[in-house]
């Protein structure tokens, strides 16, 4: 049996090793442009920031040993083709083309079963000016060691990341942390992170990054690169202002590199190469896995780009299976993600409010601030979560979660990853059963609660409004018919009762029932409390006294907070 | 509507509010026997320990409001009867009896639907001079407040720690860390946390205990307990030798209060009062939650208890719907856990192996070693992971996990605990998409590796051998057949080879198909590296080779090690 495996990063490298594992006698060649092969892209930001103190940790194995050629021929026995380009596939005869990209040399690889693992690349946008020098994108390991040499000998004050998904906000959060270099990030849309996570919760990361001198131009675009007098990048023209930048960093997405099999007549989607839940193409002698092929949603039922190292080394082993001549599926994806910004972790699955009702669902959004341990356990931090639940159905289609214990807020959203695919209902999460012990949880688990608030809100108890439209609502309060009722403890509301009055008003929780004569029957109320459950609570209270006029601010005070919001600053 | 609620801990505290929120107008009351009520028992250890600083914490909301009779009253709507017992259920008139415990006097409260959440009871071993005074158990405020005031007062020097579960573990870490007691787990079983989780991983809990000096004896019993002339406790007897104390504490279990459901008539097995989903007692107008009933293991297809804090909340609100005319079902429970214990975290959802093969399951265990995040990041630390996994169906049973990134270790337990009801497989487990960015995780996460490492092992591929099993082997090399392929890097295996020559062999992963020559032919092999990973591989390449007598060390010297086995101290 003779394999090629056309790329050598992730799902490449893991299909290979494991068709020698299963097949000790096949002989796997696996091909790939680079001279450094088998790396973890992701990474990068991290060796800018110095956290990882060598480029080679990122292509070695944790018992510190490269994961060179050397290494995939002696330990693994594969035999790797560096520095040599995949050209043509001639799939009649079974046979790859592929070029050394030193020597210039051509050869032909013959094959029983080939594993098509071509990545994805850096889509540059049109902007003029952009091949000026210092504009880089973050995608390989040289040109992460030529950003890294720009920065340790001094060279840049100032950066421009061109894009605010994961990998700008990453590499914003190292440039800055580490060398202290003025970044701004500069976004096209109206948010950080978008189609990842709602606008309230990209909020949340603003406030982080901004509380840490990364500057954030979201619905801006960039116009123009400006260069030196030695074709250096000078300056950034924004339409959002100018911005003087050493270095530009562009994080605009990449895209599938689908070249190679479109030209041998694979079927390819825009979304990347089409294959089975064998990771078979549409010719069944070949196989593809990692960025560069159509993934299939299984919440939308729909296929999608999404690149991800983790995926991509899933991919590899499924196909590894599946090429020794086993049978596993990889059935779909949930998208899951997560990210660092300095002191919190911000973490998905599944679909947000806003992609949920693009893809057609009747969504809403729920919100719950919670302790991520018992109140009175000393490192208690607030976690922030929303949940996106199909009204009809009362299926949780995805939950997106904010917080300062990482660990903590990406473990919640895992125990909701691994629950997707079989279609949980919010039922499902009021009776999850997640351990506790007070170091650890509260014996309400904040998906427990998640799951019993968005039951309050479709049953129509829980009538609430999120961290924008109150904002909207607040901005606009003297020409507004809206009052805000405090039901927090008299020494928490003080300050705004103080400030805001006759808009803010002040009964704690456990005086409601007796001082309803003095809430407005004539206004429009907005109840808030810290965090949105007392709120809740004074609610049902007041719709039982018949003063139904009410909304219940999600996530409170602390959500406010948490999104940069100080209304006492203003 | 009336509503009478017997119990103002957990579940009947939680029941009562709900019922009070969805119908405003019912009344509800609830009776307890103690003074102090709608406490956080768990948080017991944590009082002692003085993290919690005062013990009101454990009774107070989040936002610092003492969760007493006035707070159920005018915040919450409903009536309490502190220092109160219920002493009798007429089912037919709809009555219960209860008695005021300071006057002693007798009042009747009708209901039209009642609820039961009379919690549990420690049970006391029949241990002659237990009534000792200085024999104290770890259930109540007032008990709690006690053992606080003696160690305060300094008065104990030695504890001595009957039982070895859940409760024992944690007062026992609270005595040593803060108040430097000499303390003494005695436990009756061979291991630690019995039942729970299984052998080996309960010697990774019982190294850490004994590595911040807390002794453990196992498989000993207490015979005695001493006292002084004034009746105070001062010495404890086992079959283990004897044990100077000032401080007793019994941590044997508990026993579901079913008493006063009995003397009613209700339907009540030997694991607590019977309910359906809906948690109806056989009594329909009555509902039963908390420490007090049988619990449904969706595993096992058993009933069964289990006392937790957690549980007793989730069962107040499904309860509170369901009597407050909704419908909302309790499905059953899948036995999750988590202690901190010291510097570690040990984290278990479903069942153990031994339990499983108890129940009639044909489980193996499957141990993975694996840094929780990605490996070139500074804040990783190794993980310790155990599945269960069924033979034939290939179903995941359970999982236990060990690490020091607690958060990180329970984080993955609740990926498994929230998919268990939907019988995953173990294919489930190799594709699950766990978020992924290197602050918080492995491209390949522990969980896809698990799921990886089962597929092999079910195929034959990966035969494995556990610590005890190994270390039984270990102990009589001198006149076995065994010898010892260390495959890690020489400089790891040297000081090895030195030590055990002839037994210890060291030829490394990436040398193996070079030196097949050197491995004897005629002995049995056990294979070793740090985590159980490369000695898989290399037993694959043996394989082909034809050498076939070969076992894998399943967490290899790593889990030794966290086992707290140390061969070269031997």
């Amino acid at each position: 049996m003779k394999v090629v495996v056309i790329g050598a990063v992730a799902a490449g490298p893991k299909a290979a090793c494991r068709i020698k594992r299963l097949l000790p006698d096949a002989e796997v060649v696996m091909v790939d442009k680079d001279s450094i092969i088998s790396y973890g892209a992701c990474g990068i930001p991290y060796f800018i920031s110095g956290d990882v103190p060598s480029l080679e940790e990122l292509y070695s194995t944790n018992y510190h040993v490269i994961r060179d050629v050397e290494f995939f021929e002696k330990t693994k026995g594969v035999k790797v083709l560096p520095q040599t380009e995949a050209t043509f596939i001639d799939r009649k005869k079974k046979e790859v083309t592929v070029k050394n990209l030193v020597t210039g040399k051509e050869e032909i690889l013959s094959y029983d079963k080939l594993v098509i693992a071509t990545g994805s690349t850096p889509f540059i946008p049109p902007i003029p000016g952009i091949e000026a020098e210092g504009v880089m994108t973050v995608v390989n390991m040289h040109d992460t060691q030529k950003i890294h040499n720009l920065i340790k000998r001094g060279e840049v004050e100032s950066a421009v990341i061109i894009g605010g998904g994961a990998i700008g906000i990453e590499m914003a959060e190292a440039l800055t942390d580490m060398w202290g270099v003025e970044v701004t990030i500069v976004e096209m849309m109206p948010q950080l992170l978008p189609k990842i996570v709602d606008y309230d919760i990209s909020l949340m990361l603003k406030a982080q990054l901004e509380m840490h001198e990364v500057k954030v131009l979201c619905d801006a675009q960039v116009k123009e690169i400006k260069q030196d007098g030695n074709g250096r990048v000078k300056e950034v023209i924004t339409t959002k202002g100018n911005l003087p930048a050493d270095l530009v960093i562009v994080a605009t997405g990449v895209r599938p590199n689908t070249k190679l099999a479109k030209e041998a007549g694979l079927l390819v989607s825009p979304q990347g190469i089409v294959v089975n839940r064998r990771l078979q193409t549409s010719d069944p002698d070949i196989y593809a896995g990692g960025d560069c092929i159509q993934n299939y949603c299984l919440i939308t039922g729909k296929g999608m780009f999404m690149p991800s190292g983790a995926l991509a080394n899933r991919h590899g082993r499924v196909i590894g299976t599946n090429v020794a001549g086993g049978l596993e599926l990889f059935e779909g994806i949930v998208r899951s993600f997560v990210i660092k910004v300095f002191d919190i972790c911000v973490a998905k699955t599944g679909l947000s409010v806003e992609v949920a009702r693009e893809e057609g669902f009747d969504a809403i959004p729920i919100m719950v601030v919670q302790l991520d341990r018992a109140h009175f356990y000393p490192t208690k931090q607030l976690m922030y979560l929303q949940l996106t639940v199909e009204k009809g159905t009362q299926r949780v289609l995805g939950v997106q979660a904010v917080g300062i214990n990482g660990d903590a807020v990406v473990g919640k959203v895992n125990a909701v990853a691994t629950m997707l695919k079989f279609q949980p209902r919010i039922d499902d999460l009021s009776i999850a059963e997640i351990a506790y012990a007070p170091p650890f949880g509260a014996a309400v688990d904040i998906l427990n609660t998640a799951g019993n608030v968005a039951k309050n809100t479709l049953a129509g108890k829980n009538r609430t409004i999120g961290i924008s439209e109150f904002l909207s609502i607040w901005q606009a309060r003297e020409q507004s018919n809206y009052v805000f009722l405090d039901v927090r403890e008299e020494a928490d509301a003080k300050p705004f009762v103080e400030r805001f009055s006759p808009f803010w008003l002040n009964i704690p929780q456990g005086e409601i029932r007796e001082k309803l004569s003095e809430i407005p029957k004539d206004k429009n109320i907005i109840i808030i409390c810290n965090t949105g459950m007392r709120s809740y609570e004074v609610q049902l209270v007041l719709d039982t006294a018949g003063i139904k006029n009410t909304l219940n601010l999600r996530g409170g005070i602390a959500a406010l907070k948490m999104a940069g919001i100080d209304l006492l600053a203003e």
